[in-house]
């Protein structure tokens, strides 16, 4: 199989990218950008040793065909133009967020413009999703805090253990907010110093919070959904928390999160008394999780870490890549973090 | 005006220091230590340079007499025995927690061992409680995060506008866990991640939050408290929501905000749209402060930043103990901060 | 005393305004910028609450005119022509390098240009250059690595300890690249990471380096220098290491940087066996430094930390113009880091 | 092939078992500690998920035996007693200091007590020592500062470009220091601040780096050493500078290093005019190299980056053990970093 990466000089590119050269079913094919087309890769991910002469073309759809795959890493409103021009025998993953939510209304609410459509949704782990990506020819990738949230909060909405009313703050590393230069990103601002931005209901991410948990629940989620930057450059740490229902135990609670995560090779429980970090998947496909219910308060609280680049963008691409290509799962994913 | 420091050596006897030194009404006298007594300060506190040769003498009251004030700066339960041997005539203000609960039980439960009783709450921006400090001549220094959850959300209960279940999630930085080295805070643990701890309702600082908002919601709040380890030297980030009272607008609750603030020197509402972050007040005591509406889940969100060291311990210690004097609550005390 | 800042939305420009709002000799007059008149400072330097509505005008003679003094903080290039318009009668501190180098040759190769001239040289502690400052109307504020070398330095040439054969590894936080955003300045980017930059003789700081040293070593000094940027907001730590000559002896050495700092107030000489760091110097006008001689390589080793910001640069610029002034030396100037 | 780790709870412990986790020809065996022996790995390592439940045993030669190959990751002499009892069917392999000095005096000096004896030395990439390596049944592991300079150096000494008067200075993550508790290694201490420690002549690294050079160059070479602590978790950034030779070109330089590097699997040297950063190779086994002819002050100049648990200790372990187990030298050793 042989794949070709859209948007190859940023970070979510260069995630992919990383992950891909120790993957054994997948050959790295045409590696394409916007402004920066014309250099090689080496300029832009020096990291990226083996591929550090590779050049990158323009992302054109004649660039971008003759692949089996075509990894899409593009700004928001760019994948829809791209994709049309590829056959459905090319398997198309879009790690932006134009095909995500399902609902028109929504996407012009928070994205503004014209909804481009829904593709089938990249998070395995979600009940039932799995099957529909094995047979996807079209994938969105979901973004990453929907994923950290999603996985934090599925098991217990499946179980029915708490109330549709879900408080999520989750901090997140800087590469979440890309590569393109602002003032507010550099080094001099963010180090040493954590700071709230998109509060109040106006992030994004949050009406696909609301669809990947609504139908768990069998009823409209509400997340009031508050994102923090902290200073390091990757991971995502979401605190969630929503009212028990009545009745519902610590014993209970375990058990649901238990029985939801055991068959699942990239979420981990951690034994109890352990809180996650996100230095436990810098780099790993992996999300660490935990829950309590906090008697006091009435709430649970699951708590979750995920690498945002990998488990929350490239890694999941590829996680769902490799279903819809009739690869095994975990093929290609690292489950083990880089630490310290 | 002559000050002791117990602890000098720690974080807390550090900042206490490092504001003194500025203080145009407070001289600096004794400064203790526990097992670093012996010493000079300048090996444990070397970016103090005036201070440099000073000695450490042993915590004992003999060493603490004969000051006008007493600053505690001890680990918990060290505080009555010391404050006992100190009279009426030395005001005294413990930055630990000793005397911060008035429920015995919540103590008990808590902290465990007896409750040595309840001083005066060093908090001058709670409603009322300016007028107790006036006339105190024991304070007890509120915690750090309580110190920051309180005046995020004291306006909003003090007019009535939310309901009485709060959800704190606050990111702090590595010096609120103090200078006992342990494993989980060296530099290659914490650098480059954010992890959770004391979650479900365990944390020490969640009855004091409940017991500081209660009396203005004229009802028991609670409070659902996640702390979160982020990777910086100092500051707290705390993200406060409750659910909107029926009716509450926008409107209603800036014109809260604005009025609970506007008088006070060291509590800042950001212009609108702007939202905090822990370097606008790193070094300072003032806290920085947002607020919104999100319609969509129906709650309050109030976004505070302070620095846990300053305006969290020793800088509120400091505006406390210059009310108890008769000095000028803002003496000596940095209104802006040091960035980047 | 009113002081009018140029540039006030840069980092030099935040640090001078930070340290002039506790200056008892300095009053704040207008504050100008480049693309950001027309704002208010608060949008640009959160953290100086104070000064939070001040307005930012247009650079222009006009809005510079009638302040007793003037602080340039300046893209290069740009102080000749704002200068010219202001009389004699107003003291122009230039924290841009336009007018630091005494030799037009040196200027042409390292920027390139004509040079604009040469005003005196801003580092009291440069033997001689007190009595200098204090006659000026004109000052050029050191380079922040210049500073930190020639401080390290000064008291070993002085003592005609080493020969003139000097290299430099000096870490720099990011702050000192400026606020102008560019990609590897991300803070994804310098998280994480130590990178070395402008190695091989080609950094501009270079030739002033040179220039300080070559007078006191009574021939000419060459510096190899090396800057490196190191994943911290602030601070510059230097390396700087020379051949000693022959039969120096480390009680020399240690009696010769004695003499030479006891009386300079910002200059610390670390008690033997303590290195520096540079969280004991952040925020403060402070040099922390350290000196020893290796045998085994025959060589001297000094190590200096300074704030690149304070010292390096506004601390330095405000030192300067109390001399010009007549004001105290070390008026207004914070003699304590904040750590931690 | 299987291994044994002891010492597997700290960070040379962990960066090894990370790499055998995806490494194809070897398994890993026993897992041994010090004090924390009777717990499982996952209370240590917790970014290593499958091997969580993995207990950890005593380090005795009991525990060890029948494995094909043995990693020691212990304190400073504690190599000795297990190798010896560990039979020469055994590869053993010491990322401790213990056989890495050939000279009796030098341990004496710099380390103190009885020299145990001296093992092959693990860096294939020296001249003539891949070959010593592929016959070893005892494998000494560089240092991680040695490591850096050598490779930084070699090319150069081997090529007599320069003279044998070196001058090093090399900031490093703060895993490098370990994991045991320190004041001075708080994370509250070390972000945001680098320091300098160990001036001088006095780390123990500085002779290994002589006996590294000393051959090549034909003559004793002495290295002025000065290491300096960085806020970062991993990574060696090291600035090498000599006096170049009479009538060394730039051209003679690049050609050296191009001819001494171009068939090393590990070693990169960068294209003309880009420098090395520690995150280029942040869990790689490769280091990151360029170099320049500073024409001003005669010398050269070398900078390379590594990673200190990768290329630095663990993974330069696995790549001697590869060829002494006649496996392919670049076997299970990542190439490509990971970032940003």
């Amino acid at each position: 199989m042989k794949a070709a990466i859209a948007g190859a000089s940023g970070y979510a590119g260069g995630e992919l990218l990383r992950l891909l050269l120790s993957h054994p079913g997948i050959e790295i094919g045409a590696l394409t950008a916007g402004s920066n087309a014309g250099s090689v890769l080496g300029a832009h991910q020096p990291h990226l040793a083996p591929l550090a002469d590779r050049p990158l073309l323009a992302t054109t759809p004649d660039n971008l065909r003759g692949h089996d795959l075509v990894f899409l890493a593009l700004p928001h409103g760019q994948s829809a133009a791209v994709a049309e021009e590829l056959g459905d025998d090319t398997l198309v993953v879009d790690c932006g967020a134009d095909f995500r939510l399902a609902d028109p209304a929504a996407w012009e609410h928070f994205y503004g413009g014209a909804h481009a459509g829904t593709w089938p949704y990249g998070l395995p782990e979600l009940p039932g999703q799995r099957e529909r990506l094995r047979a996807a020819r079209r994938i969105a990738v979901p973004g990453c805090y929907p994923t950290s949230v999603t996985l934090a909060m599925f098991p217990a909405f499946a179980a029915g253990l708490v109330e549709p009313d879900v408080v999520v703050v989750a901090a997140s590393g800087t590469s979440g907010a890309g590569r393109a230069p602002k003032p507010n990103l550099l080094g001099s601002e963010v180090m040493g110093s954590v700071s709230a931005y998109g509060v109040g209901g106006v992030h994004r991410h949050t009406p696909e919070m609301e669809q990947n948990l609504s139908p768990l629940a069998g009823e409209p989620v509400t997340v009031s959904f508050t994102p923090v930057l902290a200073p390091m450059s990757r991971g995502i740490l979401a605190t969630c928390t929503a009212p028990a229902k009545p009745g519902v135990t610590s014993g209970a609670l375990r058990e649901a999160y238990e029985l939801a995560t055991k068959d699942e090779p990239f979420l981990r429980l951690l034994p109890e008394g352990h809180w996650p970090a996100t230095s436990m998947t810098l780099g790993a496909n992996t999300a660490a999780l935990q829950i309590t219910l906090d008697e006091r308060a009435g709430r649970v609280v699951a708590v979750i870490a995920i690498d945002n680049l990998t488990k929350g963008t490239a890694g999941g691409a590829i996680q769902s890549a490799n279903l819809a290509l009739g690869l095994p799962e975990e093929l290609g994913l690292p489950l083990n973090g880089v630490a310290p």
